[in-house]
């Protein structure tokens, strides 16, 4: 009997120089569509307000735009600014979106991208807004510690502590 | 600004020799007694009962035995029997164990295992008992296809239909 790999994954969790930043532009917009097809109520529809969106994501701060690559493919994308005013904290980073293909959803890849982005956040507070309706996406961030903090209108406040 | 990697991970499926198997056994016993560790009621305690059988896990069928490694670690292990006689169905496909470190539940790592055998049992029905309270690994398998057709004692019995 011969040893035979039966399958092999590699998830690389990247962050962007702004040429190629422009270059994934495209598949970064089809990316947030496909992944937030289910969850009416907490994204953009038109394709010029996605595009604006996810270029203001990366200029926000682009040491803090990260994407996960599955197997060589992009497969979704978190954003974050490590500098935030909070009203109530103060100075905290923030993740202000995080999103994979509906394909990877519930998948390593985005635990991958949380963590690196935590990771980069060491040591401070950090904040983030979460559709109330989202329960998938509200366990994953419990599962990192973060807790619900207030609600504005469909949105709860979800913090986490400094590590 | 430069493109970096942030973090990077790979996810192998690998079918074992027998003298792999030998040498990797007593870390698959040490894998087992970690992935079962919160399940009290559900699995062998004795080192010299996992040890036996494990063994009989391969022995039973050693093409449709795969361990899991991420980043080159052994992270878990997946055994079955291709060929397996069912009161109800008659000749099906059997899984008898899926154990993972309990620092990899919920990763990516059992869905690879779970697949890769899947694969190898792909036309046929497969089947394969589940701890009553062992929730998460009722979820786990609901998500891919298998549903619960009868229970004998804290076992239930999962099938999933021919694909």
């Amino acid at each position: 009997m011969i040893l035979k790999i039966m399958s092999s994954m590699k998830i690389d969790i990247l962050r962007l120089r702004e040429e190629d930043f422009n270059k994934a532009l495209l598949e970064l917009i089809q990316i947030y569509s496909d992944g937030y097809r289910d969850l009416e109520r907490y994204h953009y529809k038109k394709r010029r307000d996605i595009r604006s969106y996810i270029k203001w994501l990366y200029k926000a701060d682009p040491f803090s735009f990260f994407v996960g690559y599955v197997d060589g493919k992009r497969a979704g994308f978190i954003a974050g600014s490590k500098r935030w005013n909070d009203s109530r904290y103060g100075d905290i980073s923030e993740i202000h979106e995080l999103v994979v293909r509906s394909s990877f959803k519930g998948k390593e890849v985005s635990d991958r991208l949380l963590e690196a982005l935590l990771n980069l956040f060491k040591g401070r507070i950090v904040g983030l807004w979460v559709g109330e309706e989202n329960h998938r996406a509200i366990r994953f961030y419990k599962r990192y510690g973060f807790v619900e903090t207030g609600k504005v209108g469909i949105w709860i406040r979800m913090i986490r502590e400094e590590r």
